[in-house]
């Protein structure tokens, strides 16, 4: 058990993962009142969407407009999802806080959703890690490495391979490594082998644990890489962000089900419970008639945590 | 991680602890062919139902017909709950092979549930212990140490005490314990120090865990007492067994996304996955209306566990 750390971060991916797998596009003025809302809740990390062209994701083509707003919210790190050079540029003028950039360990799953192998992914990575230095911008570059515990597509992933890209991109500069478990393929023993490996090429670099809870896995899968020491993980308010490829299934590991772990275990995530669940049934009444998903929003809080006014 | 251990035991008690919070009666039909599926599908520890009054539990007034049924299933483990003497009289006449006896370990919820202080419900135990070896029956007593973890009536549980009652229950001569998480009220950090506590007292007495995914902790509680060499826990089928104060809440963790958590490590349990799928589809059938649980249905196996015919 991981008992050294005291305090963990969730950071919000609802707008970017979340929304990009939901077909309806959510109106400006609702995604404003969600990173405001959050933010009130105590959020401090939001991906607040991706620099994508327009017509590949018409739900995120408001994402420079909200970053500007991020910006305004003191101490709020405003992350957004950078899949080539081009959005890299755009992340840089607007100040992103961090860009993500996805790169897939597995080769199907990366020619099909970014249409390039992973190395070449990694040659991209040195490109925008040079831009940023060219302009001695402070954003921070992370790599998170997608399907790194199984593919759909591709089936097996190789932890090898894994280890390969992780010491590539820190190779080529990036600052913060993240693996992902895009398909919901992990268990909780594949996450503690995948992330000790990994910890060891990375060190303190590997800072993020992004789970989907397709099979049910997401909080063992989250509480496993918290007892390496892993304190910064994604969520998405809702568990909203399925797999196309499971109708139905659930999406990422659901923010409130993830706060809730670590409040009980008392580790500190600065999360006020009652205003992230009227976030959450706002979030519900804007995207009505779509599947939800998370378990603590029904049967709420525990008696014996009922007078604790922050998660 | 738990790596010593090759296999894992789920029992069943959707039959029981599934039923008896479900207002409708199932057909003893559908019972019996419950039954004889989950057999089918590998499982080899049922909990068949309970010896309760019929006018408490009408759900459950078919138990001793559903045990006869039971007992002509080579290798099948037939617990059943039995809430006192009478009961575990009647458990004694069908021959069940293990009974279940509840203690709570909150005074509260033991006066409100078994109408009887946690010590009278030792001194319960005693007697029916001493009902057994009278008889000299080979039927094992288990005891279930319920609201191990909290209790909505009265809040907190003192480890000390469950720890007490354990030593108490063992003392009057049960061949076994498990500790209940009966309100869904545990996370993995208390699940590790309870379990590692009372293992100190009981050893390998201590061999069940039952946990309720009331608020999405299920699994990972699961994995936390498996890390410390538990290998039998309880499971609904359909995560069914929802607690009356939580209305739409999760019951019990499903056994499928259990079974699926243990397949994944490579931990053997017996469980043919598509055969526990067609019985998980037909007792959604039967329960037309209800609302179930569970992750894995959705989604199925990942591409890499296709080919694997036994989970």
């Amino acid at each position: 058990m991981n008992t050294a750390q005291a305090s963990a971060i969730l950071r919000e991916v609802g707008l970017r993962d979340g929304l990009q797998s939901i077909a309806r596009v959510l109106p400006t003025a609702h995604k404003l009142a969600w990173i405001r809302d959050a933010y009130a809740a105590g959020q401090r990390e939001i991906e607040i969407g991706s620099f994508v062209p327009a017509r590949l994701l018409p739900q995120l083509a408001d994402t420079a407009e909200l970053v500007a707003f991020a910006k305004t919210l003191p101490g709020l790190v405003a992350s957004v999802l950078v899949p080539n050079l081009k959005g890299a540029e755009r992340a840089l003028e607007v100040r992103a806080d961090a860009m993500l950039l996805p790169l897939s360990a597995s080769h199907a799953h990366s020619l099909a959703n970014l249409r390039k192998t992973p190395d070449e992914a990694v040659a991209d990575v040195a490109r925008i890690v040079d831009l940023c230095h060219a302009q001695r911008a402070d954003t921070l570059v992370e790599v998170g490495i997608s399907t790194a515990f199984g593919c759909t597509l591709q089936g097996e992933v190789k932890p090898s391979e894994v280890l390969r890209l992780v010491q590539a991109v820190l190779d080529a500069g990036a600052d913060r490594v993240g693996l992902a478990d895009t398909v919901g393929y992990a268990d909780p023993l594949m996450v503690s082998r995948l992330f000790e490996q990994v910890l060891k090429v990375a060190g303190d670099k590997l800072n993020c644990g992004h789970f989907h809870d397709t099979r049910g896995m997401g909080i063992a899968n989250v509480m496993a890489a918290w007892n390496l020491g892993i304190t910064r993980f994604d969520a998405c308010l809702a568990g909203i962000g399925g797999c196309p490829h499971a109708p139905g299934a659930s999406g990422n590991v659901a923010t409130e089900d993830a706060a809730y772990l670590f409040a009980s275990m008392g580790v500190h995530t600065g999360i006020d419970f009652d205003r992230l669940m009227r976030l959450r049934a706002d979030v519900a009444q804007w995207l009505d008639g779509e599947t939800l998903h998370g378990t603590l929003w029904c049967a709420g809080l525990p008696k014996t945590m009922l007078n604790q006014e922050t998660l």
